[in-house]
């Protein structure tokens, strides 16, 4: 038995810089077609220099593969029309983050003040500019996400020709919110569809499936299993993998992340199947993207086979989820 | 300033074993006068000769102090009225723990079946033997002490002249509950009145202070101070100090439990002088206690001075909580 998927597109990928992208870039690109990249790096994309060189690191690593890396901005209130039409060729989307809320987002926004952010959103919109979002509030850690809901929703009322992707959703409030307004789109990860709290903190406590936002409650995951197995259109496979290196993550102060990117596709398939929807997993993994995003992204046959696969304990030294553990798929 | 408290108690302690129990027990009788030492050693204290046995070792390890180790028993539905009575002078307690709920508790008691646990809780009631409980269900690890309550209930209806002590709790649902049953009492811990799930994963992840139960909500945290600030009748203070070594701690699969006996007494009074209440704080960690379980402490008078306290960064190989902060109430 075996799967062939075609152009898979990871839309919500961290590569991070130097010898980790090194590491990790080709883990992606030897399965995907294409990535949309994160910008919270260390400091942010935020110039065009910064894009175009960081986009060089990328490729340069993943040269072996037929790759695209879609490459995003870190969202400023700063960006005028002028500047982002000069880049319009060379992003793909911007990406906004509440200040402080994740790994690297400390310039990040400390407001939403519809007013303020005006200029900047009407320019994306004119540019047909997606606009990404790391949906979570400063609240307590399981409602942060459901507390940003009336932000969405205000912008996306607001900017009615502004597509907005609401980014790795967790909770069954967010799939609500994302049926109730033409122009919200989500990504979905692996690990939000795999876990819950239950798995970080229910039994031992592990590190690995630490992430933000952090996983949900059952019926959460419910919600985003119901929307990606069915390939809804409003939702794309993004996989938020997140690598950091294991003496980051087995350590008091354990960074955010968890690192899925070369196991993804196996494991989705895996899902998929157990659910008996393998006929979405296209759909889901690239389709949905390149509609939402109106890409076309390089011509890539990836084809699964039903053969165990074990998942290594490392890879350089970034622990993946479910390390050590086997899978039903491989790739061919 | 200072504060004289007389035989403070910790109504919930675990001591371990062997040179575990020789590093953390002297911490305790250091400044409590006793504690309510709990079973599940490996394996568990379940018979007469290993009950013995576990006492003389911990007052063998605390004889530089006037200590009194309160013994308990693992529950097991299989202890009758005259094994029990043979028992009366040797323990304060028997502690009843869900099979597989927490740290070496596989042994516990699979099934709530009232009339299985009938003989046994009546012979305890007719000695008045108080039984504690560690009450958590097996479900979603948010839920699992509400989930409980039923349970709590019933036994406590069922078993009118029982004391039923609810362990470490951590909902305002348990609070709720507690005050509606005039047979049941709960203990607090140091560490569940300073933190919720937000100190735990809502930054970085903290493995030292991940614990069963976990901390839960913010308005969970007010009602238990709510109770513990006022010294109510029906609560006591239990640290359900758990010492692991940090190996176990700072790796994945890491071991639930917080180590704060050695710390328990100064942040106890930061937290009451925070919020007025200094003049509770001897209620909270011993009167009611002695009310509830009728006894009389070794007299010990332990004083707190106003004076800067650099907590450890470890006790031997145990990280305690709090860790290199530092707080403003010192042990004399």
């Amino acid at each position: 038995m075996q799967l062939q998927l075609t152009s898979p597109l990871d839309m919500h990928l961290h590569l991070r810089e130097n010898s980790m992208l090194q590491n990790v870039a080709p883990l992606s690109s030897k399965t995907f077609s294409g990535a949309l990249i994160m910008p919270n790096t260390l400091p942010p994309i935020t110039t065009k220099e910064m894009l175009l060189a960081y986009k060089k690191e990328i490729l340069e690593a993943t040269k072996e593969d037929n790759f695209t890396p879609y490459m995003t901005l870190f969202f400023s209130s700063s960006y005028d029309y002028n500047f982002l039409k000069s880049l319009k060729d060379d992003l793909l989307a911007i990406k906004l983050y509440p200040a402080g809320i994740t790994t690297n987002s400390e310039g990040g926004v400390a407001e939403f003040n519809i007013e303020q952010l005006r200029p900047t959103l009407e320019a994306m919109s004119a540019l047909d500019i997606p606009l990404c979002i790391h949906g979570e509030s400063s609240g307590f850690v399981m409602d942060r996400e459901a507390e940003f809901i009336p932000i969405y929703k205000e912008l996306a009322s607001a900017f009615p020709n502004l597509k907005i992707i609401m980014e790795h959703i967790t909770t069954a409030a967010a799939t609500k919110a994302l049926l109730e307004h033409k122009n919200l789109y989500a990504t979905i990860t692996l690990h939000h569809l795999y876990t819950t709290l239950d798995d970080l903190a229910g039994g031992m406590l592990q590190p690995h499936l630490f992430c933000k936002p952090i996983a949900k409650r059952p019926e959460d995951r419910e919600a985003l299993l119901n929307l990606a197995l069915n390939a809804h259109p409003k939702v794309m496979f993004g996989s938020d993998s997140a690598p950091h290196p294991k003496s980051a993550k087995e350590a008091p102060g354990c960074a955010a992340g968890v690192f899925t990117a070369p196991i993804a596709l196996q494991a989705l398939a895996e899902l998929f199947e157990k659910y008996n929807k393998l006929d979405n997993l296209q759909t889901f993994v690239s389709d949905n993207a390149q509609k939402i995003y109106k890409i076309t992204p390089p011509k890539k046959e990836v084809v699964l086979v039903k053969k165990e696969f074990r998942v290594p304990k490392s890879y350089g030294d970034v622990v993946p989820f479910l390390a050590n553990q086997t899978l039903r798929w491989s790739i061919q």
